[in-house]
Formats: C-alpha cells, sequence, structure tokens
C-alpha cells in the first residue's frame, strides 16, 4: 500500500478534533448508572442548599447580640429553653433564650450564631456564656452553598464521585447523560482464526487484536459489538464493514499481517467512507493507520501487529472518544517520571511511542524500554506505559530522566 | 469522641498492609469478563508461539546457502515452486527452489530466511536473488514469543488489555481471577434521609456518602451492596452493622455531622471488632477516622462530613482494596506538576490533603487550592486531584512547582 496523506501525530489530533462532534444522543438514568458518563445538559439546582442554616459546632444558639460583652469575669446569662435534635425542626428562641444544638442541627428562628460549648456552662435551667461572638459565627447559612436556580455542573462534565454525591445532595437523581459510543470490531486476514479456537491447524493464528481493542473501547467507556474475522478478499470485507458501520460511531478494521490485507482495507475504506482523513502516520509503531468518515462516523483501518494495533488505539482512540462522548473537561497526562536504563535510537521526522517498564529502585524510578519484534506476544504485556518521543529529537540517552505515560 | 490510638499517614498505610491479606475466592471467567481483574494462579503456556516459523517480510523463503555469493552483478537463481498463502500449511522447497512468502506467512520445510523481495526479481519460472542472507534471516522462528510450559503470566497480575490479548494469544480464554471484594456502606445520623427523598422535611439532609462511597467503591473495583441509613442510636447501628458484615469484606459506616455519631460509630466498631486499629489519623481533613478488623474484614468509621469521607476512602480505600484483591503489581502515583497560584498554610504534624483545580494556562498547568468548609458541596466538584503536604512541611509557597495526585 502506498501511503498518500501522512500526518504528524499533531495533525492527526487535530484532524480527529476538526472532523467529529459528540454523537448527541442522550439517555435520562438514575445516578447510580451514571458513573463516568457525560452529561448531556447544564444542571442548575432546583434547591438553596444546605436547605436551611445550620450549626458548624456544638454548642448553643443564641441572638449574638445577647453575648455583648460577656467574658470569665463578667458572663452573659441565657435561660435554657431546650434541646435542638438532628433532623427536627427547631422551633425558635426569644431574646435572653438559648437552645443547645450538635454540629449540623438547624438554626432555631431568632438565633444568628452559635457558641461552641467550650465557653459555656449549664446552671440548672441557665446557660452562662464566657465569651461575646459576632453574628453568622459558627453558622452555615441557608444558600451558603447553592442557591436554587444557581448552575452547578455544566454539560460536558463527567460525572464522578463527587459530582454524583452533589446531585444526589439536591435531590436530582437521574440526569441526561449522553449515550455511549458505540465500537465495531472487525478482523481481516486468511490466517486468522477465533481466538477461542482450540487447536490451530497449519499457518493459522489466533485473533487478539478483537480483543485487545475491545477490553480498550471499554476501558474508554464505549459499547463494544464484535464484527468477527473476514478473509482477505474486498467484498468479504466490504460487506461485513458495511454491515457492521451501519450500527456503530466506530469501525475498527485491523488487518492481519500481510501487506495484501492491508490494501484491501484501503480500498474498502475509500469505497465506505465520504473522505479519507489520514493515510499514513509519521509515527513508529503504527504508520500503516488510515483513518475516514462517514458523516459523524469514524473508520479505522488499523495495522495488524497487535502491539502497533494497541498502540494506535490507545493513543488516538481515547481522544476521538472523548470527542464522541461529548467531554469537555480539559485532559491532564498521567505520567511519572524515571531514569532511563539504556539509549533509545530514534530517527528524527517522526513520532516514537516506546513502551517501557518502571521499576522501582533506591534512587527513584528506573524507565527501561521494551523492544522486540512487533509481532511478538510477549513483548506486550509487563509495561506500565510508554515515552512519546518527539520528531524532532533523535532518542534519548542513558541515566537522563524521561517522562512516562502511564496507561489507565 | 476522645482518639486513643492517632497514627500517621504512613503508618495507617503499614497497618493495612500488615492486617489484611488477598480475599482468596477464586472465580473462573472468561476473557471478556475479566478486565482489570487479577489473576489468582500463575499461568504456564499450553502452546508454543509462534506455533511455526513466520516471515515478518513479504518475500522468497530460501535456503540461505542456496544464496552464498549472490550479488546484483551475479544473482542466484533459484526454481519458482509456487506461492504460500496465508492460513495455509507451507509445504517444502528442496535445494535450489523457492517459494513466494507474504508477511506473516509460514516458512516452507527446507526453507531457513526469507530475502526481501526488493532484492528479488521473477523471470518465468525462476527468481533471481540479487543478495546473500543469513540463515535466519527475516524469519520469526516457533517459540520464538512464548515456549510450551513457560511462565507467561504470574498469579496477582492485573489483567488489562495486553495481558487479555497474549492469553488470547496461546488459546486460553478462561483464567481464574479472584473474586471482587464486597463492599457494604451504611450512613449514620438522625438527620439523614435517602438521597432520591424529594421533600426535605425541617432539619433532614440528603445522604450522600452512600452514593460517593459506592461509586469509589465500584471505581476500585468493588461491588456494593448498600445498608441504608441508621439513626444515632447504638442498638440500631450494631444490628445493621452486624448484618451487613456478614456478608461483605469491608465494612464503610460513615457518621453524621453530629459529635454523637461518631460515638455511636466508635462503640459499635468496638463491639463489632476483634480489635481496633487506628483510632485518629493525623490528617486533614479526616481526622476522626477508624479502622478495626474482624478476621479478615476491614470495618472502617469514616467522617460524616462529604469532603473528609471521600478523601479518607479514596486515599485509603484503594490501598486496602488492592490488598483484598491480591493485587501484586507496583503501584505508581498518576500526577501532574504544576505551578501553585496561592500560599497554602499547614500546620506541622499531620499530612494534608489539599483539593486542587488545574488549569492550563500559557506557562504551563496551574494549580489552585480548592478551600471551602468542608460540609459544602460545591467544593467537592471541579477538582482534578489534591496535593499531599507531608507532617514536616510547613505549608507551600504561592509560585512554587508542586506535585498533583490526580483523581483516577
Amino acid at each position: 500500500m502506498k501511503l498518500l496523506n501522512v500526518k504528524s501525530v499533531d495533525e492527526v489530533k487535530k484532524v480527529i478534533n476538526n472532523n467529529f462532534q459528540c454523537i448527541g444522543r442522550t439517555e435520562y438514568l438514575p445516578l447510580w448508572d451514571c458513573l463516568f458518563r457525560v452529561l448531556a445538559e447544564d444542571i442548575f439546582s432546583p434547591e438553596t442548599l444546605p436547605p436551611f442554616s445550620r450549626s458548624s459546632v456544638d454548642g448553643y444558639a443564641v441572638k449574638a447580640s445577647d453575648t455583648y460583652g460577656a467574658s470569665d469575669s463578667l458572663p452573659a446569662f441565657l435561660n435554657f429553653t431546650g434541646e435542638i435534635k438532628m433532623g427536627k425542626s427547631a422551633g425558635k428562641i426569644n431574646p435572653g433564650e438559648t437552645k443547645y444544638i450538635p454540629t449540623g442541627g438547624m438554626l432555631p428562628q431568632g438565633a444568628d450564631a452559635v457558641i461552641m460549648v467550650e465557653y459555656t456552662e449549664k446552671v440548672d435551667k441557665q446557660v452562662y456564656i464566657y465569651n461575646q461572638i459576632a453574628p453568622g459565627e459558627n453558622v452555615i447559612k441557608a444558600g451558603d452553598d447553592v442557591k436554587a436556580g444557581e448552575l452547578v455542573l455544566p454539560k460536558g462534565t463527567v460525572l464522578k464521585e463527587a459530582e454524583l454525591g452533589s446531585l444526589a445532595a439536591l435531590g436530582i437523581n437521574k440526569v441526561p447523560v449522553y449515550g455511549k459510543p458505540v465500537v465495531g470490531i472487525i478482523s481481516t486476514g486468511n490466517e486468522l482464526v477465533s481466538f477461542d479456537t482450540e487447536k490451530l491447524e497449519n499457518g493459522q493464528i489466533r485473533d487478539i487484536n478483537s480483543i485487545i481493542l475491545s477490553a480498550m473501547a471499554q476501558k474508554f467507556g464505549a459499547q463494544v459489538i464484535l464484527g468477527g474475522i473476514r478473509s482477505d478478499d474486498f467484498n468479504s470485507i466490504l460487506s461485513g464493514a458495511q454491515n457492521l458501520l451501519s450500527q456503530v460511531d466506530i469501525l475498527l478494521l485491523s488487518g492481519g499481517s500481510s501487506v495484501g490485507t492491508l490494501d484491501f482495507t484501503a480500498q474498502v475504506l475509500r469505497e465506505l467512507s465520504d473522505e479519507i482523513l489520514v493515510e499514513g502516520i509519521a509515527v513508529k509503531p503504527g504508520k500503516p493507520t488510515i483513518l475516514a468518515k462517514k458523516g459523524n462516523k469514524a473508520i479505522w483501518g488499523l495495522p495488524g501487529h497487535p502491539v502497533s494495533c494497541m498502540m494506535i488505539f490507545g493513543y488516538f482512540g481515547e481522544i476521538l472518544m472523548d470527542v464522541l462522548k461529548g467531554n469537555r473537561e480539559m485532559k491532564i497526562k498521567k505520567t511519572c517520571k524515571g531514569i532511563l536504563t539504556r539509549n533509545i535510537p530514534s530517527s528524527a521526522g517522526r513520532t516514537e511511542l516506546v513502551r517501557v517498564r518502571v521499576e522501582q529502585a533506591q534512587e527513584g524510578l528506573k524507565v527501561t524500554p521494551v523492544f522486540g519484534k512487533s509481532g511478538l506476544i510477549t513483548t506486550l504485556i509487563g509495561t506500565q506505559g510508554f515515552i512519546e518521543i518527539p520528531p524532532f529529537k533523535e532518542g534519548l540517552e542513558n541515566g537522563s530522566i524521561v517522562e512516562v505515560v502511564l496507561w489507565n
């Protein structure tokens, strides 16, 4: 296959961001089913929070002006009129009166402050106040947190534990979230048989890209439809791809290892799509990658080598998924820093993604690149992340400090 | 409540590692259900991989010695005896013969190397070879990747896409993994009502810790049983906790905001457990945290304030979960570095966990602490992670470079 439209890694990111948009399908789901889903609408508070003024300490609810001038030597005397119970209405106090209030308890009408129990003494029906306090002290006022009608969470927010807790606090227990993008996966190659084939015939290889891509797509928050294996035949790949494309938002075709397969994939993408966006990426591994679009659907032709296939979908797949999911949050790379244990050669003009093992050593984290022919399965495992060597750099030196992008 | 056994953050981590062990329950699951599960047994390869010697290029399969001395000016001539098909047996070649072989194709008997198509020319029934090659060149030998009987993945490995792919390649499609730890959650407090209560009565607050803890437990790979809300009453909390403890590996009791609730929780933990391991942690927020054990079951008394509750379970819960899950992989903190935008005061003698917003700025990432009374819901949201200020430090300065531990 001739690669006619090779783009840099950064260009491919831009192509993804410029050519696709949120899938826009919306579901109303109970909070329990919303972990890591993306809000499809701005959420405004239906209530004021806290709904009533609360004490932030254990003490006595007072009108602050009743304490003015009080000191150790000259306490104020207030009439004790009862105890406020958690979860119950607090009633009221009149000037010169006080009630005991626990942390979180509702402030009674007539009170505007709470004096900590440490500065008081209860003697029969009276409470001696040994300190003066200002209005509002030790009180969380109604609405201090959220006011009814206020924007709480904007559209595009990813719902994590804190966001779910906030919604729950406001009595919102169903929210509109975007649907999960649907990913379809087809592997191509005459030598491939399903991975659950027990006994291989001569020349056969189990298809493992389907399970690798499926696990990654799930990790990125997608729903997966498996399209199985197609033999190296234009019509066979085309009909399988056409059928699956109608059901999905992202179609992944991963080639076998032969050059012929790649050619068929390219032809199928041309036939199926409105436009080929990328035909070759200046990256190693994974150069022979194709990206096409059909409306808002993305079609990838991925390299057949498992390592290349995994690296490319890992690197670009999550970016595309976030666009389709409507995730508007800033993405922060999860990284660690460590000391490189050997030289990594690299060619200028392309990005290199080098998988690495990270180990704890006396002097900090040790980072060791995992080389090996990309067809080998054992080089797939036991890595914690990868180093990205940009195109303008020619390798990295043993002993230098490197940044490792960690797998999720 | 008096905190009688306050420990440092590092001591608590040690207590967790020393007092609990893997739950040990094993399930046999198909690979599809194993993402992020932990292997319960060493996995040895049942097969040799690749099962046959393969070509790593498109070219001609040859006996290397037939090419010795070949050059541009003096090619070797071999008899063309056919094309090897992907997925099919490759047959054999005799000395002086060659077959076309695609990348990934099976090496025929009698061949020990593959010459790239670029160095050859096919003329009728003959192939001209313009270069000499050594035995083994462009060949991945049978067993180069994995030999039958070799250890592929040790017990305690977390199964991610690469590990699942490797198992699939070897024809292993069911593996023994540890069961998911079961987490039981009870919220206590007279003021609490279920979070799906539409209209609050005076003095009532919705229980949000249940949903926060449930989301986190799921994130950490646990199964959740909700035990609902118990009022501030020793017998009520005890009977609820006792009943739930029999069904779970980790029991989480989160107090309401009143001091009384905390006391009941402490009493219940003493009654239920074999041993109180931690009673107070030198950390802010979250000091009034209790950890107890009953056999290999962990019982936590967590602070009632949502922010404290979330920070403590976020910080220690994952460590405990990894112990119970049998995860033997080294944990690497996922962090980013940025510039602090204001001073953070902190007291020596305790660890401070300060939630922060991280934003992209011209000069790099900007890190802004989120303060606010810990009862406020709105301070829960919109943070990307936290800064950990160790006990020997007294605050951090505006403009300094800080490390942010990112939420998952």
